[in-house]
């Protein structure tokens, strides 16, 4: 008999490696354990499941060719014997045995190994508030959970949901709740932005009205202090602030790393309880790999360890580990925190560090901000996306890139090619030339990417000087505080009107970009000037122009109107 | 006075070093000259206008806020001099000076430069054949021309087209004029097949299914060998084989780059007539520097040059040229042809080599193809690319990737990513572990790269083995002439049950792969069996399966049903 190959946990990465494995090595014995009945199944789909958009959870854990991934057909299909409601309770390495129970017969065995696999995943972040216990109470992190919610709302017993949690999937949930159901759905955030630590602001600010627009009660800034529960049912939140209603809550705070079962049985562990592994996804004992949300890997851009819970990194993961436990000496050498979320039209994404990240890392951080068409200007159905480029400024190494952009795969495309170069090091420079493949249809002839880095480099040697969103913002927010500056508007009479007449030319002053050039001394020398036009690159090549003729007192507001109108802003007039 | 900065060629690189010129040197007298009088335009925008897309020449012509790029533009918003409707005749490298002569006035002046930057672009390969003179027969290398077709066209004068071509312009004319103005549309290519030395077969047949699809009658291996003219006008396109009547014919059969000026005035330029130019883009004058069509560049795949003409180039070639101007050491290293077409409901893209490019350039070039979903299985909307990586036998370095897809940017993300990645210098296993960001409505969770890569990496071991699609169309034509193999179907009882009945189970054996464990004793040791599925990956599981017991003579069908029904085989029965 062949080598008995035992994994632990049957999601993503235990699955794919298994089958892997059963192809590098036909005689392989090859065991899934997993304490869930059902297993193999798309977690990030439990959103689109509980919208409506997925019909049945099979679809979650079926096969592209609509075969279901069970037990028969792990052991049909793919020869792997797959245990499910089995526990895996303790290792022992020395006897290389893993003690596992039956959940239904509560019959505990002794299942031997060659190889060992922890494939154990994640666990949602319990809040340390009362109420979480309640019987309409919920995280988001296993199928029986999604159909008990989806049940909830097609039985008409949801009115009103609150999610706690403001990251990708409490995003997702709340849109599953307003888009088809229409239940009135309060999303609470503890930080003070969607997303915090994942995007900076203004992609933040840019998905918050987004969700408002779309019905989402948004509450930034409040934690949830209490889950209200009257006769064993939760009724409502309760936040610093405010009391909100609740038929159903949903709990999406984050994850921890499954790490429990290494670390008892004595394998290297980080302090946030996740399993250390080298690039051959290997734990501290060489006869046990590990990947998948209870890993820890290596950051490719900061160098330190971190967790990236996505089913596609531990796919990437698992077929790593198969590799290495058939002989290939496959590595896999870390990764940058791709991401990208979609809630009703707008998509917002991120790769490698934000500006925020980068500077808690200790870099000489910048960023560049630009709002360009995602396809030739000219091309109908062409729109605008915003993206922020991050840099370090000392050695020019792009650090990040976030955006945001219709849900068209025009925001990916930029994201994911800029995740390759960011992953082996570009800089500035390389970003100018990376090749995209142009036509009108598909992109402008000067790409996004490349305008991006192109602004970069201005930044970075000091050709362009810009002023903070948020600053701006604030100025604006309240201008007669300010009178040692003023807004210089260089986009058409057309465009700028509204505003001048809303601030009056202290404030507002106008002056067309194509006219700086013979007008520029009816400007202030005295004042501050922030030039202000739509995507911010007529506001640069204006600075530079007022540069060179005795103006140095100037900012760009960087993206221009296209970033702050989607991001919103209560000083905007209402057109 | 500032530096004097003369640029010949007002298209795409030119404008775009002027601006950036002026920029970085704001005393710096630029002047732009170009024998149009139409200037700073997106050419690869003139199907577009006129498909009707674009309703007005003026919008490839305008910025994205509007304002047309005129003389009057440059002067007033960028500070630069356009001579239009000027042409150079000669430079005078010792006295630094370029004579020009204006088209309209007929007058000549000696223009003098400290840096000369030469942006002059490429012309309209000629057909040495009758008839290329009549009025109606028009090249795609100018708006002027474009204006005279769509007019044509409007006038209600064009009931039949013919296209000489079939690269990317020569599809995109067939387009325009198929689809919203229902012209009979023919389109004569010399080759066997559409976008030659671009794309392999797979890609190029998918492309002529899908202009037969859109009623465009396609004559592949047929060159254009007189356009019959009488009375001045082009009434037919003759071939080897047959007459095609024409209302209106249009050539678009490559293009040469123009270095005759920089040629005449003694500068390196190559066989084919491409100024030679090195990593600053300077030609073998310091003082003259060149970018665009007219220049070529280092592939970095083949490391051969290459011409390169896409405004997208020019665009960062031209950056590039500005900086060095003004003494910033930026360099353009090369490019890899990043290349994509969209024809009615299709794209189809490239970046660095094909298979075909490969094998010529001296590699030990292997292949993967495969035809995943574009984003989750269970998403809404989810479609099928088809995308074949290319790469180095030995070295395991990729040195293309090609596909097909919807035109939703699905197949773009995949194509730009590759881009980067290649120019990098990727192997199989880099491309592995790309971290694309994923989230359901953007990604399957083993990202469309990942899986391509996941393929070539087990043809490179050998553990998979594949038929050529060719090959196999060949035989599934003539199923009788062959009797040592057999097609083992995979799929489902409901997507063999018609293909068993057509051919038999002499030729078509049916074995759902969820059973091939249990019943593979029931296939014939004596035949090779080629395996067949939707998308391929179920007949490698079966194939590596049969070997290990015993049945190692199997071939897989690389990328399945999907990819064979999009490229259309007359073999597949009428469902």
């Amino acid at each position: 008999m062949g080598k008995k190959i035992l994994i632990i946990g049957g999601v993503a990465a235990g699955p794919k490696a298994a089958c892997r494995i059963k192809r590098l090595m036909a005689d392989a014995e090859v065991t899934i354990v997993d304490q869930d009945s059902l297993i193999s199944y798309g977690g990030c789909g439990i959103p689109y499941y509980v919208a409506g958009d997925v019909s049945d959870e099979k679809e979650l854990r079926s096969t592209s060719f609509h075969m279901l991934r069970n037990e028969a057909f792990f052991e049909n299909a793919k020869g792997v014997k797959a245990l499910t409601s089995t526990k895996a309770l303790s290792i022992n390495r020395k006897n290389k045995t893993v003690l596992v129970e039956n959940i239904v017969s509560g019959k505990q065995t002794d299942l031997p190994y060659d190889t060992l696999m922890l494939a154990t995943g994640s666990t949602p972040i319990d809040l340390p508030i009362p109420g979480t216990d309640a019987a309409n109470v919920f995280t988001v992190n296993d199928l029986h959970k999604a159909i008990a919610i989806k049940e909830m709302i097609a039985k008409g017993k949801v009115d009103t949901a609150v999610v706690i949690g403001g990251g990708a999937i409490g995003i997702e949930m709340a849109e599953a709740f307003t888009d088809l159901w229409g239940v009135k759905t309060s999303l609470i955030e503890y930080m003070d932005q969607l997303l915090p630590r994942i995007v900076d602001k203004p992609f933040a600010r840019i998905m918050e009205k987004n969700l408002r627009n779309s019905k989402v009660d948004l509450f930034l800034g409040e934690g949830a202090e209490e889950i209200i529960v009257v006769d064993g049912v939760a009724v409502g939140v309760r936040t610093g602030k405010r009391t909100i209603d609740a038929d159903l809550v949903i709990i999406a705070a984050g994850i921890r790393p499954r790490g429990e079962l290494a670390k008892e049985a004595g394998l290297q562990t980080s302090d946030r309880g996740a399993i250390t592994v080298n690039e051959r996804m290997q734990t501290s004992d060489p006869n046990i790999y590990a990947a998948g949300d209870c890993v820890e890997i290596t950051h490719l851009v900061s160098g330190k360890k971190f967790v990236a819970p996505f089913g596609s990194m531990a796919n990437r993961e698992g077929r790593v580990v198969a590799d290495n436990i058939a002989g290939i000496p496959s590595k896999f050498k870390g990764g940058i925190g791709s991401f990208i979320v979609k809630a009703f039209e707008v998509a917002v994404g991120s790769v490698g560090l934000s500006y925020e990240m980068a500077c808690a890392e200790g870099f000489d951080a910048g960023y560049s901000l630009s709002s360009p068409a995602d396809r030739a200007h000219f091309y109908p159905g062409q729109a605008v996306i915003c993206l922020e480029l991050v840099f370090d400024k000392k050695t020019r190494r792009v650090l990040g890139l976030q955006g945001s952009g219709p849900v068209n795969d025009g925001l990916s495309v930029r994201l994911d090619a800029a995740a390759v170069a960011i992953s082996a090091g570009a800089t500035i420079d390389d970003f100018g030339t990376i090749e995209m493949a142009y036509s009108p249809p598909f992109s402008p002839a000067i790409d996004p990417i490349n305008a991006a880095a192109y602004i970069a480099d201005n930044l970075c040697d000091n050709r362009m000087r810009q002023i903070d969103l948020e600053v701006f913002n604030d100025w604006m927010g309240q201008p007669e505080k300010n009178t040692d500056w003023v807004v210089v508007d260089v986009r058409s009479e057309r465009e700028m009107a509204p505003y001048r007449e809303k601030f009056g030319d202290t404030v507002w002053l106008s002056l067309p970009y194509d006219q700086v050039r013979s007008r520029y001394d009816e400007l202030p020398k005295d004042k501050k000037m922030i030039i202000f036009c739509n995507a911010g690159s007529r506001s640069y090549e204006v600075q530079v122009l007022l540069e060179s003729v005795g103006f140095p007192n100037t900012e760009v507001v960087p993206g221009g109107f296209n970033i702050i109108s989607r991001m919103g802003a209560e000083w905007l007039p209402v057109l």
